[in-house]
């Protein structure tokens, strides 16, 4: 009898349930998958399609089932999550966006001239970096320019 | 006779047709005022307060009037202009927080613990990365990590 | 005791899970169906009733029971999914719409007078054009001209 | 004295004026300024920079001012105009992708792999298609497939 | 022990479930219950009470049972389904609303004087009107005219 | 010197205003330009454009200018006017729909088949049917079924 | 030269401005044109056609033109405004019925049946009720019953 | 083990689905346990918190369980039912604050000052006033006074 | 000729730009007319009508007209200015409310019983606290209790 | 078999029943875990993460199980839940921002320069003060300041 696909949401939940209690970190499942950091907490919070072998993986290292490891396999549709967009945290990305999102517009055009930063040729990395005056989150946002192009 | 102070969004106005007109790149004129680049042109777009010499120098460099300078001197409603966030440019920084947002969140927890990178004590900075597949648009976020501190 | 028909959200999840176990793509279930692709791939989510016969193949192709074969012949309401249309594959034409919209407009208008493209007496079409500078998704929106006739 | 920069909202009004009142197609423009016809119409409209001497052939052609040439050459915000998406011309293309942005998605992803159709590396066409049945409108969109790249 | 009343949208889809199944038309259940074509069709799909004979005659051609005659004769609360709102057929109503709705205002006004066609002591039908150009969809709006009367 | 086209809202504006100070009705303009009554006053409200001699018939009917001909005679934009949809009089329609449109769509499937009712070959019309109960308002739409046609 | 009629807006600010610079209450107007108080208030901020008398006597009273006279004599479009909702004044209202409107719609379904208290066949009244603990507002909505009546 | 409180939306249902297989009115359940009948019908909908020998008698008369009683003792939390308030016979209520809000709050100041009628010092009422033309709908809202008193 | 009296949006940049010019602080003005802080910032911003004899003060403390103290003295509509909720100095207060709304809501219902801390008989100070750690901005909302009273 | 943790809804769900069964205040509880009163509230409602032995002394006062401790360790995501906006006793909070918060907004710039309270380095008090015209409310909210600092 044909059964749906696990939601990639449930695959989420069951995959953070494992991790926090078996104490493993993101930084440890993306180093045991070997697949950059930021890539794979999207990807397990399912943003993003999991290679067969890496799915394989996550799940061996997590004990979780097959089901988990086919629902990462999918083809993701990427909504967003509204409602997660005023958690505080989230927040203040968006914020920074409607500071200073008019400034990186007129920066690219001046620089690349007319086009954008692809979301998609596109990677993220986030850091810690130590300062006296309190540590700093530094998160670098790295895409191709795209010009318009007829 | 009292007269209103001059909206930012004229004096932005007004500051982008004299720049244009001159050939004046955002660059020059934040080396002219000695400023950070994303700073100046999101401060001469409307969203910071300039300092009193800094408004006089762009004023000066632009050939504008004092009303100009007086506007940059004030302090800023940072209201985001809902309307531009669907312009594809800006829109391509607002998917990639849809699509990443939660992992930055769940990486700044990991790292930090439970807290926020503040956007107030903050800075932004974008540049080019050469690149034989085509150059890359490189944009930095970098913020003081701020723990809930009750 | 009746039962209600199984929604054909359902029935499209059944569906794509018994598809994606059995290797088989969109293409090969249209061909087996004797339908034209977009066509087909909407029916099957969900968009358009499914002919008796048609639905009843696409069942036992996957080996899915009448209760999919039901609901797939039924009249749809054919929502749109606000959600999804916020996934970057998807939004991007919406995005090609924003900015080409009122062009569009402008020339039907030019060329045929006042009125509209249909879309329902409407068919759609997808197909990789190769490139030597990257291939490229070449879609066709063809509907019959209607004039504002009263 | 520096005066603002004219809106592209009010230069598309008064290029569209002189069009009108002139007797001048929009494809007769296109081809004077030697450009293709959705792209011309939609630069017009405030949706792309226009070349300097596109812009100039414009204005000279329908006899309008160098302020209206300085408003094309500029950069613009690709805001959409939200009302007019209720259009019925306009939301006939809103609606077929109501219907078929899914399907669409699915074959993208079954013919090319995870990624989209760029809609910056992009061309649009839109022709009539002679039918007994009633002429068709028939409207390519072309943009080159992107893959999510790390 | 007390169970809740079958909400009417549970109902409806068990009648329409056992309506298609039996092959039976709306326009037959509306005979044989002796009411209204539309009155009917929005009745059973829980837009109205229905009356308790009704409601009995209602199951018992379509074999249903007591809850569902319960569930039919209780007042509704009348809220718009705002995603049905889409669908092409329905919308295609809503969109000659926001194309002729304010000539109908001003027609009523220039007839009637200030004042409403009554939604509440009001009837609709709909009827096929053969036409050699292709059958059209009549629908008459019936109500009675109410003066803003203090 | 071009000046821009005046906008419909205005023309509208311009033509009711006359149109009160002169004692006409919309009926007696509809009867001077031979045309159908709805059409007429949505028409000259900015929803349809005018053809020329009907717009020289209207402006020379009412004294206004060659400004008004040449607006009635464009191509609209037919947006919605979302804040007088709230208007009783013209919100009673659209209650209307909320609590008939899913009824009459069930019917038009059944009747026609899956398609709409076309609201561009469509026509509407409204007249005063006496009623000793108190005069009713009848609205008849009128348009052509249009099959789901691939 | 024609002018548009004033807006129904315009002319409320005029009434108001000239009645509180005359020491005026609205009272007293309402009882100069012998009309209803509330209804004096709502006709003359923009919600109701006045009588041309009426109209008369309010811009005699307050030395107004005959232009804001002719303005009270149009039909008004009654589009809320959704941002005075907000006011604390007005919102307690909203309130209230956010709080007790389902309990009304039970208790008129149970005195009276399925149906409406009509808001065009209606009227309502304010007053105040000393009372030691503090005098109270009291509003009284009176209209007639209308039954669904098909 | 302990279980969640049953939420106050199924007591409410349970509640209704008793009183209407017992035949009981609204009115006589208030009787019963002697309490206005506006406020009845809004506490037992969930809008109050009801006193426990108030929320034990209701279960008793309706044969209902504690776990109802229990739900009836809680605080709310007051939403609003925003899809509720389309419902027609809501909706009215609404729509007469959209006409009226304005001219009750101008009156509201002119008696009274700058201030608002309370919503929590509140009562409200509704009772039926027989008229030859049709009996009518009175409800009256009764609230405190309130100044801006800082 | 009556003209309208201004609207308080400009009487407050009237005052706002003199106040600028003149160096003039917010505290020095509320001293000057001898009111609280904050009231007289909200007042002067046009939250709150001004006492004649303060709006005298006021406009002859900054050299502004008669037309800004009739501005001042007139009973506002206190509508939310929505896009200033985004500034981020304005959003940290909406962001604390949407962590401790709720919290706060159960703590009033637990020490004071089901009732609300008004908005009307209400004050607010704001002051600075200073901490070696850096200084902290107090802000106390205090309202008096109101039960919610039948 | 891992199980998903329980949602932190669920969680305050439970501890709010068993704490109103066994007729333990909130204070009491946050006394028992040594915690400040209104972060105790918030944080078993779900708003903070609970350290392992304060949620431990939790489930343990209350006798809920360790599900329950598990899921207040969590890190929540902060969402708010726009529908508690609307209850009267937190809607006055957001009112009194609405009024006051550009105030407020005003008054830190002046006495702070530019930046912000923050709403993480926060905390927020409420009690109960004495008042011979009726208690009051009185809350405080304490947040560092931040100055907007590249």
């Amino acid at each position: 009898m044909t059964t749906p696909i696990m939601p990639k949401t449930d695959a989420a939940e069951l995959i953070n349930a494992a991790r926090i209690r078996q104490g493993l970190t993101w930084a440890t499942i993306a180093e045991n998958i070997d697949a950059p950091l930021v890539w794979t907490v999207a990807a397990l919070l399912g943003k993003h399609p999991v290679p067969a072998t890496k799915a394989t993986a996550v799940v061996e290292l997590l004990g979780l089932g097959e089901g988990v490891a086919e629902s990462l396999r999918q083809q993701p549709t990427r909504t967003p999550d509204e409602a997660a967009t005023s958690d505080p945290t989230i927040y203040r990305f968006y914020e920074a966006l409607d500071v200073y999102g008019p400034a990186l517009k007129a920066l690219i055009h001046e620089e690349f001239g007319d086009g954008i930063m692809s979301a998609i040729n596109f990677n993220i990395d986030i850091r810690r970096r130590p300062d006296p005056n309190g540590d700093r989150v530094v998160v670098t946002f790295d895409g191709k320019f795209l010009d318009y192009n007829w």
